[in-house]
């Protein structure tokens, strides 16, 4: 069963979470349908799936069963998506990061108006939390316990305390010395990671012991992430990563290759991701698609 | 019981729930305080506190205990005030509808800026569901399954199908006709007056009758607001609605006045405060506190 899990969610997890997120993502149907428009315009914009694909991968190791067959499951993947779009059409607006293009389209705000993509963030958010507890509303006992507990979890990774935290450190421009862009990174990035881990772990009825193991590879995996991407800002394709090649160094950006060179900065991802690797090590689950995940990941700056 | 209820909720509410929210909304805690200045600042800015009263009256309809003895109901009250505070921030934003002044104080992208002021939006709406879904942790079980029932609804209030959706046909220009100008009303105003009073129900353990009964007693009343809102825009003193006179006209709004006339509004407004009292008549628990909120709003409009 592992081997066609791996290659489901290799080759076609995207397209099938496509699918798979219509069916919970909530429609105004207004008379003006802007709103549902700018909503599934970056929604349903592609993107590489990886919050909900490891939440998936995550429930996989611990339950046994493929993630297809838990439609709470599948709500809270969706959810999540949801959660991480929001924050990139907030994040490009013009009093923001200011970027016009994003996944090689023009950004929401650039399609809409900049008032639509306000609220269709906010629509996004909002409805993330509509999309989960609409489905622990039909869920048995003991798979809501769990549901609110996962919920709760994912509301922190998203707040002040988590990505709202890290997009704060970023605008106030405190994140010029390393802890505090290190700090910044687990924030923005590896708190989202963390939320997919961890509540795929919570809904497979994994122990809290499991789930702190996670946690720890879910941060660790978010640092290398946001690493790389430094990287990629000076060494990668445009083309590849769908918006420009050196922003960072346009907007006077601390990196972690400002601090420490790309050499410093690479050995630094790596160090991250053997971490993560360790983590995954004593999980009472089956890491192999978890391990083959973050092994590819480390791949990713070329 | 009712009388202490009625001057408790009357003049000491609006501080005394102040001081009930401290112990719910999440701090960042950062280096950088500005985002927990930022959402200090609208959230404890002042205030009606009228949605949060409303659940606090509605759970005490149906239950027949004082709010402040019920944690969850503490938790939800202080989420739906943080939600109502983040749709004012970023209704606001200079890319809506541009004030400079709310309550009477500069608005929030005033003070913080344009950025900071998006992100304490975000903060206080995903906040508001880091507050419910944390108190549903401890809660025991039936609790947890109304609270998961309350949580859904407001979601759904707050989302693209209530207010959100009522902002979208707002900013759209949609509302030039009666029949949009009555839904977006109930959206951008109805909706969360509903989430108050069905979820203080809903946690009271009140049957579905009676929510359905609570739920279009707060629809008429929303709108009746609104259209008290119209009117106060024309007729209003400056000083007490805390905005400039004629703000509606200046931006050529098309507002309930405008289609039909001031003592047209004033009539239409009356009928949906009537409505909504006869809602209140086939209750099974005591409408009395909530009669008297209602009926104290038709004197707002002076």
């Amino acid at each position: 069963m592992v081997i066609w899990m791996i290659s489901e969610i290799n080759k076609n997890f995207p397209e099938v979470f496509e699918e798979c997120m219509k069916e919970f993502v909530p429609q105004a149907g207004l008379d003006t349908p802007v709103i549902d428009e700018a909503v599934s315009y970056s929604l349903f914009g592609g993107g590489k799936r990886l919050r909900p694909m490891l939440m998936a991968v995550s429930y996989e190791a611990f339950s046994g069963r493929p993630w297809e067959e838990n439609r709470v499951l599948r709500a809270f993947m969706t959810a999540l998506e949801m959660i991480h779009t929001y924050s990139l059409i907030h994040d490009d607006l013009p009093a923001m990061d200011d970027d016009d293009m994003r996944r090689g389209k023009r950004t929401n705000h650039i399609v809409f108006g900049e008032d639509i993509a306000i609220l269709a963030g906010d629509a996004l958010l909002n409805g993330a939390f509509e999309v989960m507890s609409g489905a622990l509303l039909t869920a048995d006992p003991d798979e809501a316990r769990r549901g609110v507990r996962a919920l709760a979890y994912i509301a922190g990774c998203s707040g002040v305390r988590g990505m709202v935290g890290g997009q704060a450190i970023d605008i106030s421009g405190y994140a010029w010395k390393e802890n505090r862009l290190i700090d910044m990174y687990e924030k923005k990035t590896g708190c989202l990671l963390a939320a997919a881990m961890t509540a795929g772990s919570v809904l497979a009825g994994a122990s809290q012991e499991d789930v702190g193991r996670m946690e720890k590879c879910a941060f660790k995996t978010g640092v290398a992430f946001q690493v790389q991407d430094d990287l990629l800002d000076v060494t990668g394709d445009a083309e590849v990563i769908g918006k420009p090649v050196g922003s960072d160094e346009k907007r006077d950006q601390v990196t972690f290759v400002t601090l420490r060179g790309i050499e410093g900065a690479e050995k630094y991802a790596d160090e991250c991701l053997d971490e993560a690797m360790k983590c995954l090590e004593d999980i009472s689950g089956d890491p192999a698609v978890l391990k083959k995940i973050i092994a590819s990941l480390s791949g990713r700056r070329k």
